[in-house]
């Protein structure tokens, strides 16, 4: 699946689970000791709930996908899908770091990550909701709510990042019930040290993606640096390797079936518990929908391409990214198609109002909220059903002159009243967002995802269109695919932004002059922006009501679980979480199948190498497998070298690069995947068919020692 | 892997197996009859050695697939993939037969098959080696040896088919050691009656080719037809349905796991007892030569028909036969790279050896031939790997030439000293075949592949080239592919031979028209006629040896095996064989699984249905599979329609489209497919791994009834 949870945020609100299926804060541990002890963990679970010290602050995020430190000099393990984005824009023509691998034998050899990489270290986590919803805010509704909240988040935030390279974040738990503020080092310097080929890291492409058996070798390494006096700081050669608090030690010994096993990371999103309504919009209009602009998308890029690689090149993270949410999204219909999930969350959400309805006093606190949460669920997925397409025709090189323009209104104000996103602690990554953009935009490729999505657009009558954005464009509901094609050639042509410099002048530009411009994509940005604001403005509106009507609901629900006994946890929300289980094969196997086992092995490595597309083994691999050249990585139970492993963890996407530990917190391998009919876990957690994948340490280190002589990094993190 | 034996016969003697295994000759059976009972056959065994009754005269030849009657109308049934030609040569671009499958409601609507079908119904067997081996004969050596053979099997050929209508050979089991003389109506007006949608048939495509688990629907429906009054006739339309004596039934309950199940059909070959010198020429040099060259062949046809449907269709078959092989030859080597194989029977073959030296009396019967036998073997492999490339060398018109030029010569002779192959019984044969050319020819396909080969043919020293050829084609060892290009232009531009009218006329030319004629294609074939027949002498010079020593060696072998204890049953060699055993799943599954279940189901089809490529399941059936429309072919335990099955059946190429029946030999699927590490069960059998596939005959009825709506079918075999 590669969990890395990347642009798609598909929804904007955050909800709630319960307990048992086990995305744990390390602060609630202490609450599922007996359990922890039981299944096997040697240490103290006491010392899991300690962020600053081991092994809680090994585990890093990387923003979309989770890490952590395994060397004393910041050298940092995460799934080569994660790493991706970071060899395409090193790789050329002449030096094809994707198809050929790469590693730095020294630290002079290491390449700068993808612009924007980042890699971010917790310090701190405090519960911040007195000061959050405080008595004032509780009284509140609409947009005014909305208002409150940012400035009480921002003012928080603001405080918090006195402390120099430090990003602070306050999310929000069971629904906006709880708030948490999250102290985090944003080391900005970093480098690309190790990446196996993609017919290692990539091995079974989208076709074996979200399937088992697997053997995909998906790891790679970062190494975080810091300035000389230890700060967090932009790339310079002067900087220094990051020396972390502690970091993971590797296992001797490799897991077996039935062991112990905890994932540390940074899962995204969960929606265990979503209303109804919102299961019945996302799997009847949202992922269909998803599905088939996505087939259309790629369709287009592969056009566009052919024959093309360098174009190929840049838009390959793009292209790996839709297929990883087109089969997921498919994953997911499927299940749900066979399922009674629908039914069953209806039936569930009627026992709740019952329970509500049945007692006055039950019936005063949460009967208006429960049905509003409904109606005001319904008016924003209609509006989000309108504006699919409109969402996606905005070219790239506009909606970053857009940016820029924002960022320059906002700049007018004072630094605490500019909207989040677009304040100081902003700047830096609204910057290399912006100067990033050419590493991965090839002009017709947009011009034509733009233009097909245009053509949907103008196809939906008049009453649902922005009269705005139309008269901008010079465009109308109706109007041909010529007319649209030729109104984006005008805005294309007429704009300088494609030119990185530019861009960068842009930057610092003020709102006159961005009026003042003849550019056609910051003409356009201008012309947009009153409209913008105001529609932003109605979201916020209709947001304030969600949020205070969706806490309710959850509080109402919290309550109802209680009642029977229901321990409650919060629903991932992209802040650091503990998941344990055991290594475990499944009884349910594909269709003609008799199970899964735990294990792959280079067996099967061997077996799929066709030599063509997706699985294109290395030749040095294949020889190595062929001569049972298997050193001290050979499984004597297996016959062979394992590969990848089954484990029943809860994850999901932002669990991608998550380190997998035994029982006494050493490494075992990364999370990097889950199998096609468990990832409707997201929304149902099913306990007999959910397993998760990991590439298993052994075949990391076997690859690295056989194929990549990544000898050097061996020794650094003790493996030779 | 599609088990049609087609023009890939790679090896060019029959060798042996021994008991156990189990293709048994029909009259064998007895031999196996308690086996049969406990196993759980419900009918005498004895019933099933008469080749005139039922069942057996329902089992028929395709000439390189199996297939049975399943109606008193000459319907039969066999696999997709042996009608696909059919299917391929009556598509075109606007009516696509291949993608959207096809059904005659009514015998008008039925279409000739591919030029060169057959229907093959057994009539008699018979065991005429004494008259092949006289005594004179055995004492002869050489091309005197080859010739005498040759001479005796085509005066019983000719004897044989004295009765009009029908085809007879004469084969060789045991090594030559043995010859019985096969006698078989031979109906040549064959017809197309339904086809599933590649999507049904051919689902899965090569990426699930040789594959488990499987759901591909690889079956189809010719009709056999016979002139009014009953006998073999050419294509007319006032042709009847053939009446055959008795035909297949239906069986009213599917099999399940565990169940007594046989195949009836004509495998093609196996080796599972060569020479230790040929496992190492097959494994060390001509299967890997292949799969090369198949790489290079595939390539160059995908290349030359980019974009061109018509161009694709008409090659369709050429490539589905590439891959097939190409996979298969691929499985064998991973079989065969990770056993002992060559080292057991070099082993197997060193105590043979040994018995017979230990032995005065067998070293004089048999030691000279033992010796003589490998260093013969080794000169053949040796000239088969000089001349690889120079085989594949010969533009398909060019071929046509040299065989009408072969026949105008043989032509002269009297019928019964013709060539074997060019007899008056050959030229309707020849005539179909020159004929249909056109249907799957594309010139520039076919010029590119030639090149290919040419450009590696010239790459080898001067000594290993044809100095004829060379000179006919105007090049020479190291010439460049300009050159070779140049002259294969000059040959191609300069024949009229394309037209299928000009190819009909020289079919009935004399040998001088040959000489006189000016056609680059008719004039290359005269000019290379001495020296092939120069060189066909000493390859049948060589062959007369490889005879003689080979039945000696095999004599040796069998009596060594009998000192032992053990049975002996000839190897496959293309004629009517037994199989039974039981349906069953496996405790090997691939890599990270626990092990295979013995059939596959709707779930698994929809499971794998990406709507792309291999896997395009029609619509109308995935509505069905989502409606849960099953029906009376509904499993309870499998809680869906079967779609294919497992068995532990010992079948190969040839057995294609095999009826399988149950305990009361009643029809219950057809046999179609082996898995990928099964199939070196061709050269060494493996009891615990070795699985055939089967389509389930309910599958095949559900499709039928609820996608392509052959009702009409259906009520004639008695299903509806």
């Amino acid at each position: 699946m590669k969990k890395s949870l990347l642009a798609l945020a598909v929804l904007s609100t955050t909800s709630a689970a319960f307990a048992d299926e086990g995305m744990w804060m390390p602060q609630q541990l202490p609450q599922v000791a007996k359990q922890l002890k039981a299944a096997g963990l040697k240490l103290d679970p006491a010392s899991l709930t300690q962020l600053t010290s081991f092994p809680m602050n090994a585990i890093v995020s990387l923003g979309g996908c989770s890490a952590s430190f395994v060397s004393p000099q910041g050298l940092v393990v995460t799934n080569h899908h994660c790493v991706y984005n970071s060899i395409a824009v090193n790789s050329t023509k002449e030096r094809d770091l994707l198809a050929n691998g790469f590693v730095a034998h020294t630290l002079a050899e290491e390449l700068p990550a993808a612009p924007g990489s980042r890699v971010f270290v917790t310090k701190e986590v405090l519960n911040v909701t007195d000061k959050i919803i405080t008595a004032d805010v509780a009284k509140l509704q609409g947009k005014a709510r909305v208002d409150a909240i940012e400035k009480n988040q921002k003012a928080l935030v603001a405080e918090c990042e006195k402390d120099e390279g430090h990003r602070c974040t306050v999310s929000s738990f069971y629904g906006g019930l709880e708030f948490y503020q999250i102290k985090q080092l944003e080391i900005r310097d970093v480098r690309l040290v190790h990446a196996p080929a993609d017919g290692v890291g990539k091995f079974g492409g989208d076709t074996d993606n979200w399937m088992w058996p697997r053997h995909t070798g998906d790891y790679g390494f970062y190494r975080a640096y810091v300035s000389k006096d230890g700060k967090a700081a932009d790339y310079h050669k002067d900087n220094v390797p990051y020396e972390s608090k502690s970091f993971l030690k590797l296992a001797k010994e490799g897991v077996k079936e039935g062991d112990f096993v905890m994932v540390l990371g940074y899962p995204g999103r969960t929606n265990r518990h979503r209303l109804p309504s919102e299961v019945s919009n996302t799997f009847g209009f949202e992922y269909p929908a998803f599905i088939q602009n996505s087939n259309e998308t790629l369709a287009i890029i592969d056009r566009e391409t052919k024959g093309d690689r360098d174009a190929a090149l840049k838009v390959a993270g793009q292209v790996a990214n839709i297929n990883n949410y087109y089969k997921n999204r498919k994953g997911m219909l499927n299940s749900y198609e066979g399922s009674d999930m629908l039914e069953r969350k209806s039936k569930e959400h009627d026992a709740l109002k019952a329970w509500v309805n049945s007692d006055a006093k039950r019936k005063a606190a949460f009967g208006a909220d429960l049905e509003a949460v409904e109606k005001l669920i319904a008016q924003r997925d209609s509006e989000n059903k309108r504006d699919f397409h409109l969402d996606r025709s905005t070219p790239t090189l506009l909606n970053a002159a857009r940016i820029m323009y924002r960022l320059a209104n906002e700049n007018q104000k004072p630094n605490a009243e500019r909207k989040a996103g677009y304040q100081e602690r902003d700047a830096k990554r609204i910057k290399q967002s912006i100067d990033g953009v050419n590493k991965t935009y090839v002009a017709k490729v947009n011009k034509a995802i733009v233009l097909n999505n245009l053509k949907h657009y103008a196809a939906q009558p008049a009453a649902e269109h922005n009269a705005v954005f139309d008269s901008v464009l010079g465009i109308k509901a109706g109007a041909s695919e010529a007319e649209l094609s030729a109104a984006l050639d005008k805005l294309y042509a007429g704009s300088q932004l494609e030119d990185a410099k530019v861009r960068a002048e842009w930057l610092g530009k003020s709102v006159a002059d961005f009026k003042a411009s003849n550019d056609s994509f910051i003409k356009a940005a201008v012309a947009l922006y009153d409209d913008a604001m105001k529609r932003e403005a109605e979201a916020e509106e209709l947001g304030g009501k969600i949020q205070q009507a969706y806490s309710s609901y959850m509080k109402a629900k919290i309550a109802f679980m209680n009642s029977k006994g229901q321990a409650v946890y919060p629903d991932a929300n992209g802040t650091l979480r503990v998941t344990f289980g055991k290594v475990a094969g499944r009884a349910e196997g594909a269709d003609g199948t008799t199970g899964w086992s735990a294990f792959t092995t280079l067996a099967g490595v061997k077996a799929k190498a066709t030599g063509e597309g997706e699985f294109k083994a290395p030749q040095a691999q294949l020889d190595a497998i062929n001569g049972k050249q298997y050193g001290k990585y050979y499984d004597a139970k297996l016959k062979s070298v394992p590969v990848n492993f089954l484990a029943t963890l809860d994850i999901t996407g932002g669990n991608s690069g998550s380190a997998a530990l035994n029982s006494k917190a050493e490494l075992v391998g990364l999370a990097f995947d889950g199998t096609l009919d468990s990832i409707i876990s997201d929304w149902d957690f099913n306990k007999a068919k959910t397993r998760d994948i990991q590439v298993d340490l052994r075949y990391m280190l076997w690859n690295m020692k056989y194929i990549d002589k990544a000898h050097n990094l061996m020794k650094e993190m003790g493996a030779e």
